[in-house]
């Protein structure tokens, strides 16, 4: 079963690569992974997607926790949550199509954010399972480069996962009332 | 300066590894880190915005090229591209003052994607600044959480930066006619 983890960490050299080798070490399958700011200088926020029971799920939390730098691990998959990847599609277009195509995105509600004579780049978020169905749909007209963030994640409703105060301190996860 | 490198890679384990232990070793500092899967099985592409002189970047790159199951390096600084970051942003709201937080996020082209009596969670792509923008304005209503994804690049125009075939070969660098 895949499953979510969402990792606060220290902005430190090396967190990354303590955290990459852990995986690698551990054997443990990185399907996606996203590193990124949060809104608290010096504090990064990782996504990692990992495939996994259970118990080997709670096994890596405990693992990760070991690591310098790292401050919380979250498992979403335990909560109902919102999930958004992104990806630009450069897809190659001839001036007879490039109006369905256009069309198509538009049922997607992605955007289009560059056009040549040739080929248009197609900027898409949604949930990996979205994305994969326009993939599968501009693939016969011919997709000439793909790039894709690979997933980030928050539970829904108010509550914070990771709650970090104005002084840049973190807290147990708390109700905002 | 801040260069964006695009990295083609195969998809086997330890490939993330190996490249955060040479940005690890060589001290490198990455600014943003996203993988995620291309249109072929098989292979991913890596997203690293990466600090450094154009010296030190040709130095960097070389030193990818040596790294197993590394296929292709491409500095996007070098050409006109297109670059976008996702964020999911959890803010405070009022009954009060949630209708103009939503014309707030209206206005920088974002989505609403959950809400609650005391949240809004925000979706929004676009370039870090644009991000940056939106974060700013936010931030006095009170941010709960946040998560980015790192930029992802694509050059601009109907030239694939790293060009795949069907059958999942790596060509260099074509015009697609």
């Amino acid at each position: 079963m895949k499953h979510t983890l969402v990792i606060l960490v220290e902005d430190k050299p090396g967190v990354l690569n303590r955290v990459a080798s852990l995986f690698r070490r551990r054997a443990y399958n990185i399907e996606s992974l996203t590193v990124g700011h949060t809104h608290v200088e010096g504090l990064s926020r990782m996504t990692i997607v990992v495939d996994g029971d259970e118990f080997s799920i709670e096994r890596l939390t405990s693992y990760l926790y070991k690591l310098v730098n790292v401050i919380q691990v979250e498992d979403l998959c335990e909560k109902p949550s919102v999930s958004r990847d992104l990806a630009l599609i450069k897809v190659h277009t001839t001036s007879e199509n490039r109006a369905e195509v256009i069309q198509m995105a538009d049922v997607f509600r992605a955007r289009v954010v560059d056009v040549t004579a040739h080929s248009l780049i197609i900027e898409v978020t949604g949930d990996e399972e979205k994305i994969n169905g326009l993939v599968e749909i501009l693939k016969p007209l011919g997709i000439i480069e793909m790039v894709r963030t690979g997933s980030v994640a928050m539970a829904r409703g108010s509550e914070a996962l990771i709650s970090i105060g104005v002084d840049g301190k973190v807290f147990e996860t708390m109700e905002v009332a």
